[in-house]
């Protein structure tokens, strides 16, 4: 073999094999809305299509390309359905995608300012913007002493403002000496799961973390907050850390941000605002009331990933003061020393992270955001929570089902009026058909199912549809309970 | 504004302008090795080109893709130039840029096996593929009490496998009550700095974090692991985890793992290995005696997205034992219930690791392992060794220079005779030219300059003409140091 040889794709190769996957991928968009939405595969069906070993040759691009309908397709819950109603979106869009595609090509990595200064100041202009276009309080914008920066996800900032606050808590001695005495952090019972796991990680353990109860529309109490932090007090604890949720997984709960953010001043403790699904609807001026208090918070995370068309991985986090943040976070080898950290006038992203490695994902917030523009962000955060407000009306409609708790944004919980087990195999039944898929949760100790109103391409039409089938396997003649 | 109109970008606007996007990449592939490497804009110059505020309506596609061009260009630094020999390479291929396209393409989560039984089969399958390809020890397969799962770092698979160590350790009393007592970690003075802030943000602060001794090849010295640990259990700390590194970040050393991982047999602590650069190399049957000892560890990563052509992220984190890592990481709250994963019969890959999300990130693998075959990736590897070989010959022919460690894989460090100042400065001023980019370190107390070998389209043709320039930059007749 000459010594010239390579396996690599030519840049021609890589034109000529790109128009094939672009144009695999437009069809997939204008096809997808018919196909079943949730994987129809048994578990170990996707790995028995796949050989035993790697290839020892290389082979043809197209056979790849073939085989991932063949052999992957099959296997994909399709996430980008018009008829995907569970969990919460991961709404994606043409830019997006061109966005990360560009950012795999450069394939540079942000770990610093120097190792590529378009990827941090991209990152931080575009957080800026995102203040701008949420009206975010000033203190989260690069120009004072705060400032923002993308994770991957609301799990990993919910971790990093754990970890600064507990940096300002114990002044440092956490990371030095170790997590010694009784460190407390605070959430609703409706607050992520991702909250408790961020108090394991970080060495809290989950017998300091406080659930604190809610109202009957689900949102946490100030004065039980109140109430477990002054009680922690006087047994001698420290309170590290408050999560407030705006929008919970289970029901779009709002926690009244002004109040819980006025009992953390009383008590000098750090407010986390998680509000991963429903920040984006901040866009909307007339919406901006679920920000009420925000002004009061330490930290704040929402994912443009989930309902503002950009793709995971994509949370913006912000910190009204980066200080504790670095301080918990920045250790500096010699091989990463370098004259523009040095001078002190740049930003390294890794010291606001978890990994040192970053790619440039940026790049899809300013692709979205150029392509739609606020306007057309704007435009269909409302159209969806106009949809969700119509199932709302249809569900009250029908005599057999009732709303499960006040209708917020563009999430409806329902259920049944027969009870668990009925709901559960009417969710069973629906997500079988392949028609639809949505998920359920658990509220006031009652199953209940939820329609999460947020695909790119989810339209008026595909919920309509949802509830006509959801109604119609309700009152199916064969029953649904065995 | 009628009710049906959408700002979003349609299919065949998607295939338009991917088109368009493709080619753009095809041109920057074809002609990175013509641009200045460093960028050479001064803080803020990336700023300042951009708009102050996010615009009100949407702008043509057309207009986002030149703006890539004049506006971000400038401000990258090309981790993809031929000329690029900083830090560790971050290489990227075709076939991986296009399986990174899908992947966002999809916008799938991968959270549970039920969310898209492919996204967590394939990437089953494929640490499968790599336990055969680089012959690792049958116990990281996933037939057995182990298995793989990709991490987006280095730096969280070792927080991972921190987590995990910490639960065994503990019987999962740090997860419950926190990290009380002192639990140690220990690695060498050459281990990366992830350790260090795994170590702290796991709380067991960095006072319990031991540096141990290397030998005067950079390797760490099995008997001062011996002593330390010996030393802490009679002082009555618990030893938590070793971490070995196969191919440290300053000069490539190898720590010897058989040695390290006897000594954590008998003291029964967690073995964890980093070979975060060098694993690749194993997929060349003659260089796996770099993980000679490997079945004495508890858990291993390396990253494809260094040296395998597979763009960031993709690390590739194995156990031994599953059980440990998911105990540290699993909560299931109401909302993520499924029949699948209730029935034990799949893996829920978000109970290995940090952030609940997840993409489909092992399409690249897929991809990149289909289109290279075994054969192709070894070529390469060989190929990146044989050029730092000829490097290393041609530094111990220059009178002036020398070799500042063993040159291991495809990692050369090298310095001037003329000092510390006289190499700060002639590193400055090569990546100051444009031409190239190597970063520095420093071994034994003295600055040391590093070419690492690694970029896709590095040939010895690039490595032979960074050497002419830095050998006539050291004897330019202006001199180097003011």
């Amino acid at each position: 073999m000459a010594d010239d040889h390579t396996f690599h794709m030519a840049p021609d190769e890589f034109r000529r094999h790109g128009r094939s996957v672009i144009d695999w991928i437009a069809d997939y968009m204008a096809t997808v809305e018919a196909m079943p939405v949730l994987s129809q595969d048994r578990p170990g069906a996707v790995r028995a299509r796949l050989p035993a070993h790697p290839p020892e040759h290389g082979e043809p691009f197209e056979t790849v390309l073939s085989d991932l309908t063949s052999v992957i397709l099959p296997g994909v819950t399709h996430w980008q359905s018009p008829n995907f109603f569970a969990f919460f979106p991961a709404n994606v869009s043409g830019p997006s995608v061109l966005g990360e595609l560009v950012s795999a090509a450069l394939g540079i990595q942000g770990m610093l300012w120097t190792t590529s200064p378009a990827c941090t100041e991209l990152e931080t202009h575009m957080l800026d913007w995102i203040v701008d276009m949420l009206d975010l309080p000033a203190t989260f914008g690069s120009g004072g002493p705060g400032g923002g920066v993308i994770q991957d996800s609301a799990s990993s900032a919910s971790l990093c403002a754990l970890l600064a606050a507990r940096e300002r808590v114990t002044e440092g001695a956490a990371d030095k000496l170790g997590v010694g005495g009784a460190l407390t952090v605070y959430a609703s019972s409706q607050a992520h799961s991702s909250i408790e796991k961020a108090v394991r990680i970080a060495g809290l353990g989950s017998d300091n973390y406080r659930v604190v109860d809610v109202d009957d529309a689900q949102r946490m109490r100030p004065e039980a907050l109140e109430a477990a932090i002054a009680g922690d007090v006087v047994a001698g604890v420290t309170p590290c850390m408050v999560v407030a949720t705006v929008g919970t997984t289970s029901s779009m709960a709002m926690d009244p941000l002004r109040a819980i953010g006025e009992v953390c001043r009383r008590f000098d403790v750090w407010l986390h605002v998680d509000a991963a699904m429903a920040g984006t609807a901040a866009v909307c001026p007339e919406l901006r009331g679920l920000h009420d208090g925000l002004e009061l918070a330490n930290s704040y995370c929402f994912n443009p990933h989930k309902w503002m068309f950009v793709n995971f991985d994509c949370d913006c986090f912000y910190v009204a003061d980066r200080r504790p943040l670095v301080a918990a976070l920045s250790i500096l080898p010699e091989y990463l020393r370098n004259a523009a950290s040095e001078a002190g006038d740049v930003v390294d992203y890794r010291d606001w992270q978890v990994p040192l490695g970053r790619r440039f994902r940026s790049l899809k917030l300013w692709f979205v955001i150029r392509h739609y523009g606020v306007e057309g962000l704007r435009h269909h955060v409302r159209e969806h929570i106009a949809i969700a407000a119509d199932l709302a009306k249809w569900v009250e409609a029908e005599r057999d089902f009732e709303l499960a708790a006040p209708v917020s944004l563009n999430l409806v919980c329902f259920r049944h009026r027969g009870g668990d087990a009925f709901n559960q195999a009417l969710l069973e039944r629906v997500n079988a058909s392949g028609a639809m898929y949505l998920t359920h949760t658990v509220l006031d100790g009652s199953y209940t199912l939820r329609v999460s109103v947020g695909g790119t391409n989810t339209t008026r039409a595909h919920v309509e549809a949802a509830w006509d089938r959801i109604c119609a396997a309700a009152s199916a003649p064969e029953g649904l309970v065995p």
